[in-house]
């Protein structure tokens, strides 16, 4: 792995190298971690990078790695800017011959996004987009349990994703990840939306198997002076006449980082929360509520989803970054197995990539086009 | 107290008379308590009511009632009929002098509550509206906390009313309860934001202080064959720029009541939720999340709303039966007064009226119309 | 229903009229409120009780209702005095016909209340003893579903009751509450295990349907100053093998009333706590736990006992109240049918009576023999 | 890092992997995994270490990387071999000039626990014990809380650690996790107290900062046909007046890895549960209780231990795995620290060592003792 951007005091980097570490699967071999040369030295030696593989940019790096046999250059790229910076080097390290991991959202724009998915066609090479929620082993379980028919067809979807750390005008104190996050220069369209309203989305999709159709989307710059979208809410329609609600603020004073869905069906319901992440529950309309614990074995297990993607027996409790390392681990798996001339396990092939990077740079059009449309429902193009 | 509906078999009316009889101060000295004269009479043996108090219809009740000495004669008239059979006997009632408590939604129509608001100011007699929810003293506690000011500003509301006991079509079978409310003729012109919507706009109004000015509703029909709203979720605008959700369903499969309202203010925020009600708690920025429970005696209590309605010291669970006589325990106390000459105390004065009746069936039209209108938002017209 | 005790600021005479009143099925007639005179006589007006059944004293009342005619007199005493004074007006009661019910402790020695036994057996009256927390719903399923044979042979139950407020030396700070239960002239020779130890072994043996035969105790005064136990811990053995874990502490700072059972059978356990008593948990040792909740129908619910002690549909919360309500109305119902000539059904006799409060009396000799002992296993002797 | 023991498909040398390379401080280079030379070999060759690293004894192992030049020989060895297989390597390792960290129990007996003191004292090398559970962050902030003063006098500690994984006979049924925990040859004079107990017990004496001076002790052998204790209750005195109450079982039908802690004080007490492990919940005589969070950012955290240990910011939770981590991460800084001639840091230092490890070992000494006797308390000696 070689890791684009994520330097020293960077957040996201610091996490991806965690779970990327996690399971020794994976190795840093090399960086460009800053744009500013002197950090990137820095940091490269703090991560004990050997010198010669510490580079002060991507091109430079993509470059030269390239250049090396082929059993010593990197595997893939880990892209890790804020979302402005993460087009051009995707585009550049696939043209060399690169795999590539990138933390959402994919692009700056619905047709970078576009561009990425044919030069993925073209090569061949994989892609992997960090929406972390769904490398919980719980949502997949969950994922698996609406599969399987238990709760009937689907009818409604709540999803609610909610922070209060923007609560103060944090970017002009001194906040870094708070500056760039709402700065549209760097962010895009939408701030709270596309920060945490994506992975709302994508978690709602991804476990239901429904598709948003439609929107009536609302946002609001509650802290003023703020230069995009702090909060929001989204009335939402699915295919096959499900419905829901999406919840997204980012100045809900006191919240740390509440993502919770609820999906129901005919006969029961499911709700998971990313803060109690080892508990799925499970209700019904005429027998006890279940609770379903990762790393419970309990013979019945609608899939093995959820069991590869544990790693300690029940009540030992998985977090975050396992979660994150889930992704890495999947990518990996089945980044060996192609390697190798193998398939891959179903089960390793259960990670975010290209087609959810692109739903997810259409949620941010499609919300910012219904937030300015009188109209109550807009079509959900993507 | 005389009650009019509410005979064996009914559901309201039982927990109406355990609400009464809850604190010694109220006793059911008459009743009216069916149509059918059989049912009426019945229920009155097996209330022990006395045989010559026991009507057949709310016309001789309230007309022999009236006859009786002052010191004999019922205080209050309880109206637990269906919604569309409120106004008549309550305009009867207090034409002949008695005060007037009612289930909630007050009216059939908005204009009929408006009339019950004239005829109130014109008898000067009392009329409770039983919205229950606002009588749990950790409701009480939240809205003297927004009052108190610690939360700042309120900028978000969110609250959900979810019930699952309408997921099938049990109107078709057999369920009394289920036939009358999805019924257009007798339950209104909303089912689901009529029956429990209202309680979640009342809640959000009561502990916020801030009234709805417009509202962007969407209502559905989720069982096929209802011939009302069974779901629906309402984006909405407050007084001082405050915005929130409301999200109300009786076909969340495995919900049992599930009413929960959280208040996010510039420094910190509070949740309540009615299945656990003894909880309150409260989160903030920048100091540890705080859990109030009804019966602790903390000293800097905000009030002594919450110590007024709570009967227990701290740790013995108070629910929804204990709410519900808070209701009839402040009426009771303020009908004293006011019969005493005496001024009710502020806390006595703490329960639900005609203005809180008029608002709820505003709100019933106004969801109505902005689910009719292909417009964003709609105002909010009482 | 005539009291005896329960004056005016005294706290549980309260909430036994709370109980008593709740169904409708009793109503309180005459009392002797309190041994001083004036206060006897103000808490009578303040409860509208008759001048004429205003007692001054317990002799009083029961010489004077025992004259009235049989359709008059009160149906039955409820003794609501501190410990010491429980024997004599039960017995008297007894003596003049009338049922008994009596707040636990039973009486002040086990003596007494084998004498009481005596008395029962001879006059064929009946006595309801009010471990209310015997009447919770959850805790009646819980029992059914020990005795249904589910969680297989139970082998272990812990059980904790904790509280904090005796903290501080409260009884002599003006506390009254704490200065009787903690004089042992007046509260008996244990105070925490008397006042709440009791309640937990009751509740273990209830559930669990084992006797405790051993137990291993040891009892602290931990607020320097107190004159009798406000902790301990109990290690026991119970019939069939099984074993447990007795915990009470009213110095438990921050506590309420912190009353928690689990039960653990070869197959799998349960657990429920009284401060969310509407929720009992299920876990399995291979399959997922289930939550059993009160007003819930299930259809396979094991029994009716649960269904015949709520009062409302799920999600509408009961607590302590209800549950005290439950003792009373099942005994009202059983007294019925008694004075009916009709057998009372299983479900109505299900409430504590002169055997549990003789281990109640025993369990307090036993903990202190053994806790005076430096043997580590005393033998339960009743 | 050179590992002994930890081959395919035993349970916690992964975990010890994963901890270890969580953070990018730690390599590991060598193993001798597994005294099977065949699954030596191929576990090694699964994890990448290089073959002439891959060592199939660990006397092969330290005396062949003694030899190495400094700069690349491991700098310390961990041992994960079942408990009667600590003692040897350990000394063998620390007489190479080794540090050590070893999973917990330290030995199979108290007095090579001392053996290894005295070694330790003599080389001057450092060594870590795996008791997991301290390090957590919100295991820290408690300690740091208790230090603090502010809960006032420790007065109660209540811990439990419950499992139900042994409910069954599962050492005859081949799993062999179960097989050598419950053969006395390999695991030592005590099951369940050996195996989890012990972990309590530091907990306790961790947080508190009280050591246990007299316990009286019940075991049990609860599954017929085990060879050793799967269950047991400890009442417990500590220095200082406190006293305690300690369950363990791993025959709690249902229960995962339930280890709890209650400390009482004299105006308020601390609760955590692993299960749950971001969350401290504080509860005070006079005032709310209050939720302390890992990863919240209080201003006024007693402590920068909590934060020290977290990677990631609130809402993010980390678990069992970063808990571990931070054991590796605190040795390994200390270590680098030492290397490099600086002073470590109070927070690196703050990890389990040889003390805890021969209290650790008294603990399962006392514990027998006591269960062997019939007197009630037996002094607790080291």
């Amino acid at each position: 792995m070689g890791m684009i951007g994520g330097g020293k005091d960077a957040f996201i980097g610091a996490i991806h190298r965690i779970a990327a570490n996690m399971d020794g699967l994976i190795e840093l071999v090399c960086g460009a971690l800053s744009i500013h040369k002197e950090t990137a030295i820095e940091s490269g030696r703090i991560l004990f990078l050997p010198e010669d593989r510490t580079y002060t940019s991507y091109e430079e790096m993509i470059t030269a790695e390239s250049k090396l046999p082929a059993d010593k250059r990197m595997d893939f790229v880990t892209i890790v800017t804020p979302n402005f910076a993460h087009f051009a080097p995707a585009m550049m390290a696939l043209d060399h011959g690169f795999n590539v991991v990138i933390e959402k959202p994919i692009t700056f724009t619905l047709d970078e996004a576009k561009q990425l998915r044919e030069k993925l066609e073209e090569t061949g090479l994989m892609l992997l987009l960090t929406h972390t929620y769904s490398g919980y082993p719980m949502v997949k379980e969950a994922k698996q349990i609406v599969k399987g028919g238990s709760l009937g067809k689907v009818r409604k979807i709540y999803v609610e994703y909610i922070q209060g750390w923007l609560s103060k005008l944090s970017e002009r104190e001194g906040n870094a990840q708070a500056a760039w996050r709402t700065d549209p220069s760097k962010s895009g369209k939408s701030g709270c939306m596309g920060d945490i309203g994506t992975h709302a989305a994508h978690l709602a999709e991804y476990i239901s198997g429904l598709k948003i159709t439609q929107l009536n989307a609302s946002l609001n710059v509650v802290v003023e002076g703020r230069m995009l979208d702090d909060d929001g809410a989204i009335l939402l329609r699915f295919e096959d006449k499900a419905t829901g609600v999406l919840t997204a603020s980012q100045v809900a004073a006191g919240e740390e980082n509440a993502l919770k869905i609820r999906v129901y069906g005919e006969n029961g319901s499911l709700e998971w929360a990313q803060q109690e992440p080892n508990t799925l529950t499970l209700k019904w309309i005429d027998k006890p509520a279940q609770t379903i614990r990762a790393g419970g074995n309990y013979g019945d297990r609608e899939s093995t989803y959820a069991v590869h993607n544990t790693r300690t027996p029940g009540g030992h409790p998985e977090g975050y970054l396992e979660a994150f390392g889930n992704l890495y681990r999947n990518f990996a798996l089945s980044l060996q197995a192609k390697l190798n001339g193998e398939q891959p396990k179903a089960e390793w092939l259960d990670f975010p990539g290209i087609e959810d990077g692109i739903r997810g740079m259409a949620f941010i059009e499609n919300v910012v086009a219904s937030n300015n449309s009188n109209e109550k429902w807009t079509d959900y193009i993507v």
